[in-house]
């Protein structure tokens, strides 16, 4: 068992005291196919157990899930706007998908994953295909899916810090400190200018 | 005078809806010197003056300016969180700085950013260096610097707007547009599945 990095107890103090839904909602940035930055806003579905790991969810019909398959790196931005304050991590990003070994710990924690959503989280992934042009005969008043069992398109993508740039607005200076992971997963931390 | 996109009015009536100062917010990816991507909230300036550029500051000394130095691409991803929408703003960003010529209009619309800028806001480009470790020693109560003269690392970052992607999270089924931008700078929409 990982233990848990230093950033980790500002981290669940930030969403302690930050308790409005989209306090669980950031911005993860990844590259495009054309090489250039992409970006959008996704939810925060904890940490995997034990680890530093975390958890966000994904269709493998979005633009994301091809560009992660080509390009694994990864940036959060994740902005409390409560208590203002900034968490960047960065790392690498792993797709667990229906492709993914049974073997794997991972893929049992993709069906739990699915189990653990909400009915109208879980509709979405049987929408019709995202991003391509509406068509107003779809139909998007489909019945839930299976809630035990994910749909093919579903998928678990789990974000691997190696970096964390935490800014504190309040103050006067700011705060800011930089975390760093090395290769044996030991994490240090220095105080930066903000 | 460049007519402004069809987008706009959407922008302006999220602006108008979502009034706190963390409204004005939003997440800036580029693609860092090892080619990573790279994320962090900045403060929306406002627009240039007719046209569809959004105006940005930043500092010469930080590492974003490196970054669109080398590669100009970037993506906004801006969530409004009172009306529950977002908007993706990708394109190319314009760095204006000390260096730009004094008779390129943005060198002037850089004086004038300056000027309208907080004091506050002005001290953080006086302070050391950002992103170096912090010396106990350093001293950050320093007098403000001259608010009509910008400092030679003061720095103002436009995007050029190509592709705009709007999600409103609002209604069942969500309703998305994709905004594009051809090369004589006509957009066109078109209505996706969210």
């Amino acid at each position: 068992m990982v233990s848990l990095a230093p950033w980790r107890s500002s981290l669940s103090h930030a969403l302690h005291r930050n308790r409005k839904p989209f306090a669980r909602y950031f911005q993860l940035a990844t590259i495009g196919m054309d090489g250039i930055p992409a970006n959008r806003t996704v939810v925060f579905r904890g940490f995997v157990d034990g680890t530093n790991q975390i958890k966000i969810i994904t269709d493998s019909r979005s633009q994301k899930y091809d560009q992660i398959r080509t390009r694994s790196h990864g940036e959060i931005c994740w902005y409390f706007t409560d208590t203002r304050e900034q968490f960047r991590i960065a790392g690498k990003l792993i797709l667990v998908d229906k492709d993914t070994p049974t073997d794997d710990d991972f893929k049992l924690l993709r069906d739990r994953t699915w189990q653990d959503l909400s009915e109208s989280a879980r509709l979405q992934f049987i929408w019709p295909n995202p991003g391509k042009k509406r068509n107003p005969n779809d139909d998007f008043t489909v019945d839930p899916p299976n809630p035990n069992q994910p749909v093919d398109n579903f998928c678990l993508l789990i974000l691997n810090p190696l970096k964390v740039d935490h800014l504190q607005l309040r103050g006067n200076p700011q705060n800011r400190y930089l975390y760093e992971c090395d290769e044996f997963n030991n994490w240090s931390v220095v105080e930066v200018n903000p």
